[in-house]
């Protein structure tokens, strides 16, 4: 579309925009297949029974949360650069953060996240895991993942995720060394993944880099304001097909399949499966998992570039603590709007679009449907139940 | 259009995104034919004098509410999987619900409909309707129709609602067995109506299957929660649209007429007559109905899908008890926004745009006119009267 | 655009999803020309000064308001099938209505308006008006047309205005006798509109049947809610200009210039001013009147077809009472949000845009700018000032 | 798109419909550069290192507002028609501004702006400015601008803008003498902005006069209500493409490169970043200083036109003092909602899209993406923070 003289912009969309067509066969959702890969160097791969880890955000994962995670199937990312790796005793300062009132927690933030973070807790973070008998999965930024990564993969880190709000494989910098993503994968002994991304470029540039993975997602996160502050951002459905068609045209070169993992902007089963509908291998979901009794955040959630100290891209919200880990991915829910059994939301989704893998679900029709969230809905709407939840 | 990189996405369309064009010629409202007729096997029809039936949901429909709707010219669907054939005595299971408090009422409904179906209430609940004279119109999931449809139509039932979320002749499971439908339809000696579709190849099928009628719609009902739980549906308009094209096709090839009909998403007489101006033959209300002093849910309203053990995708609203079901379908209408009366809706707006059937009120002319609720109307939203009520 | 499979519709647009773009060259606003005419049968014409007329609706138009319209230039039109010919005392009546509670005002509408109109009323309201001075404009609905325009002629009316919900030349009925339009027009002796319409070839229609005026629009007004009731209507920028293509047709066919007036929807200037770049030759306002001190309504304001016996299709809405009617149509505006000066509006729009004449105006650039309600305005929408006035 | 018969009009867009899209290359913030230049007529030029101006209006620019904008590398410019140059002590005449209730501030304003301009104020104010070090610049209105402009000038002032709601070359008038801009420009010894322009025509026709830089905006600014009163103007994005492909034809004909400056509609760092990379080369902002704690209306901000005698399409906001203009420019910032830390914004989204200049910014890719500001943002609106802030 032109929108203005001698300038056109493509028309993306976002999750609410879009719906999925039920299929001419459905299947019993009890007998649909939602495995999900990531590739590791020496052909093996992580194979883990659900689409879904858990975001690197404080208010989500820590050693707790992440062994829950992984005894229930899925995987919970550790974020290395955040509180559990800055202080011995991160509940006290947890504690600080859900006290805090609303027009002081981000200056709360910024200075609580001036402590330095420790070398030796990040491997006492990651052995606590470890020792659990699950998958350990932790991520650092670009600029700290030379001097992490190793410390990380000795510690017995299974999967290493490299997370900035936006990730290019060419980063421009006099003043700093930057990193050598493909130097970094060859070198690193785990599966590398990074992100985020939001183009197919960058994807392919990505995984020529030797990736296992790409995330994908600016500023769709429930608790970021990147997309506000700084006018950044393309929405989710269009962000997961553009990559799934880099991933495509990359395993068409090389036959080598890396995943890409939709991450922010889900909140109820719904978006889940529009995602994986786009084109998605998995999702990565914070906000959703900031409900579980499990998470640190005790119904609290906040942007990891919240405490930025000189322009902070993200807020503190109150999710409420509202089921157990197992609910939330499993069931039973006892709500009524979708934020609880996620991976049953996907399963009888993929029976009633007649999907048997994920990799046929990526194939269900998808509409344009602006409509589809308030249709009928206006009692909902007004009584804040179901789909008008607030 | 392009939804990102080598996919593409039609666009769709639901009630409060369109409008009715006025015609060239009008009608007297008092001079137009509403007839709906249903096709028997033997070559005879259901035909009713109102192209309304009301929905097979437990604050809906009861043997009280569906004598009273027979009286009137219309039917009503009892849903034989509800509490009506779970309980001897359901007014009291219903007080509970209705006295339910937000946060308990999904859990309540999940336990109260754990009570198995009784045979002999099917049969009891039937014999009572048609003492009084009416149809008696029924229906029960795809996976106890072979159980249920030879019990229903020996008590005297006269039409058969085979019903689920996503209906298709090819559903896939190795655990239980499948409805074969056209087996079905071949050996029940009443009609039977199969549903919710919303796709024009589903319904070319469903009517290859023998069926007497479709039921079109996925996720709008009122208290469904589909489209946000599972991220599926399609707007009704669309779906409207669509499968009165695979009816005409299956005509044009057959010369059988099947009728489709709208099922949810409508609460107003301009919803309802939408549905039919998008092609549909009847329409199938449900928190309409339940406003009616007669329903037995007494102000409140729920979906099927609500009592769901581990994945509820509906949910309880209050819509209120306004006014008698005469009110509601003939008037006089005492309020101001479109919720009552909804026969006269249908002839007024025949007469507005020159359709003296139904068959020519499928050709009205639409518009896509996103602005259509709100021109002009801030105050009504602002004061929450007429077509901005709440 | 197509809504479904085998089926088109037009994209229409409202007056909040456009906006008028500045010209090259701009004019001093007092030396542009508002001059409205509506042709007469003697090749003379009515010629007002501004293009506003004020709409047939009880809580507008009675006597006083009539000649103080007039006397400030423009026309009110007198509804000869409201209050005021029903009642000899209509003050009484109205106080009823201004009292009544929400929920119990469209019975009272309902039992209002059940008393008989009077002959002898329409005479009187006519000759109490014209002894004023002014123009005398009138209307009343076609079924009555033949009966009371004779009646209105003869007291000294200057205008006719045949209004209903929907206007067509041919209406269909075997149970009572319809109006011949243009043996209407012929026979009466004074310049005849007709409306609403809003269709290309029910306006061309129209005006072949010797119309002296077209009023555009179904179911925008502030007070309607056939849009709701009936999913009846066009949008107004849509409905203007496909309507003044009809009457530039016309024009292009006969020479006869025949104005259309854009009526309802408008509450602020610059909703006016859209309806006249949308090609009108001039608006018929009643929300904004309703606020003036000389209004009947004293504040409130209520659909005509409100009172309907069977399918109310309007709403009382409180519109308060603002300003003086000079301050309404020529300010000085004592509130921010364009509902005073309607005129200034106007002719400062025309400056902006370097239109000379009400015929220039027609011809300004229009675009579709459906963030123009709402860029940078987030603080008077949330402080309730301004733009965001409600 | 058609809006009707024989009619077209094109889809432009505002801030919050569109989005910046990441580079594949990414830069350290700290090494971009955000010079922006104004071309003097000698062939030298004033340049800034800061591309943002502060808006001509009373509640944001005094000479301390001034004097402390200057000296963090910005320019405020002074109104020359406000308070300042009316009233001797202009503090006393705020401060009834700020205390004025709602209903009755509009009088206030209209009556406070009959004080006439005094010429000595004009000069006092200007080297009152002048003599703290900084750059001065000042806007009047055509009317006034060859009376102003010497004195303006004279005393000292850097840069001389002449400002109306729509600025045209030609402007026709037969009661009044109109600018002749082409000579007054020619005959000002200091760089004259024109403005306010919305397109292509208008913009060359302005450049050709010899302008020094146009500002880009009508009816966006947060206190200004033409968009509502006139039904006036073009949302931003389109506004800014189209005037940049004006300034970029200008200088392929002429060589001269003439700036062009998005005026209106920004309050957070995303919109003033997508007014760059919409091709503007600066941006003029009102609301977003009026925040802070060094402008003169302590919280509250008002629109130029607020106070016209006739009709005001204005109105008084009251956005609360933040933080310091340091704070708002620079950072750091303690609130997260994006209106703090403008050039923090800038140069970090520049890194991101890896843009080294505003010339490189001003090529981003951009999309239509009208999910933005909402996707995954549910919890952030419903409590008020972050993007949700209101």
């Amino acid at each position: 579309m032109w929108i203005g003289r001698n300038r056109k912009a493509r028309v993306t969309y976002g999750f609410d925009e879009i719906a999925l067509v039920p299929g001419r066969i459905t299947i019993n959702p009890e007998e649909v297949d939602t495995t999900f890969s990531i590739p590791c160097k020496n052909g093996d791969a992580l194979t883990l029974s659900i689409p879904i880890m858990a975001s690197a955000m404080d208010g989500v994962v820590d050693v707790r949360f992440a062994i829950a995670m992984g005894k229930l199937g899925g995987i919970a990312v550790l974020n290395l650069d955040g509180v559990q790796t800055r202080y011995q005793h991160p509940d006290e300062v947890l504690a600080e953060v859900l006290s805090a009132d609303k027009d002081h927690v981000t200056a709360l933030l910024q200075k609580m996240y001036q402590e330095p973070v420790r070398d030796d807790l990040i491997a006492k973070r990651i052995s606590d895991i470890k020792s659990a008998g699950g998958l350990v999965a932790v991520s650092c930024i670009p600029q700290r993942a030379e001097h992490v990564g190793p410390i990380a993969a000795e510690a017995g880190a299974d999967l290493f995720i490299v997370q900035s709000t936006v990730s290019t494989v060419r980063h421009v910098s006099t003043k700093y060394p930057t990193l050598d993503l493909a130097d970094f994968c060859a070198t690193m002994p785990i599966p590398v993944i990074v992100g985020n991304a939001v183009g197919y470029d960058v994807t392919l540039e990505l995984m020529e880099c030797g990736v296992s993975g790409v995330l994908i997602g600016v500023g769709p996160g429930a608790a970021c304001t990147s997309r506000g502050v700084l006018g950044l951002g393309v929405p989710q459905v269009t962000a997961t097909v553009d990559c799934a068609a880099a991933r495509d045209a990359y395993f068409k070169k090389t036959r080598r399949y890396i995943p890409i993992i939709t991450d922010g902007g889900m909140s109820k089963g719904g978006d889940v499966c529009k995602a994986l509908a786009c084109g998605s291998d998995a999702v990565m979901v914070g906000s959703a998992f900031a409900k579980a009794f499990e998470a640190p955040g005790k119904g609290y959630h906040w942007g990891m570039a919240t405490p930025h100290a000189n322009l902070p891209r993200g807020t503190r919200i109150h999710v409420g603590a509202t089921g157990s880990l197992e609910q939330i991915l499993f069931g039973p829910a006892v709500v009524d709007d979708g934020s609880q059994n996620l991976v049953g939301a996907i399963t009888t989704c993929m029976g009633n679009v007649g999907a048997r893998t994920i990799k046929e679900f990526q194939e269900t029709e998808i509409i344009i449907a602006p409509s589809i969230k308030t249709e009928g809905k206006l009692f909902q709407t007004v009584q804040n139940v179901g789909m008008g939840t607030r």
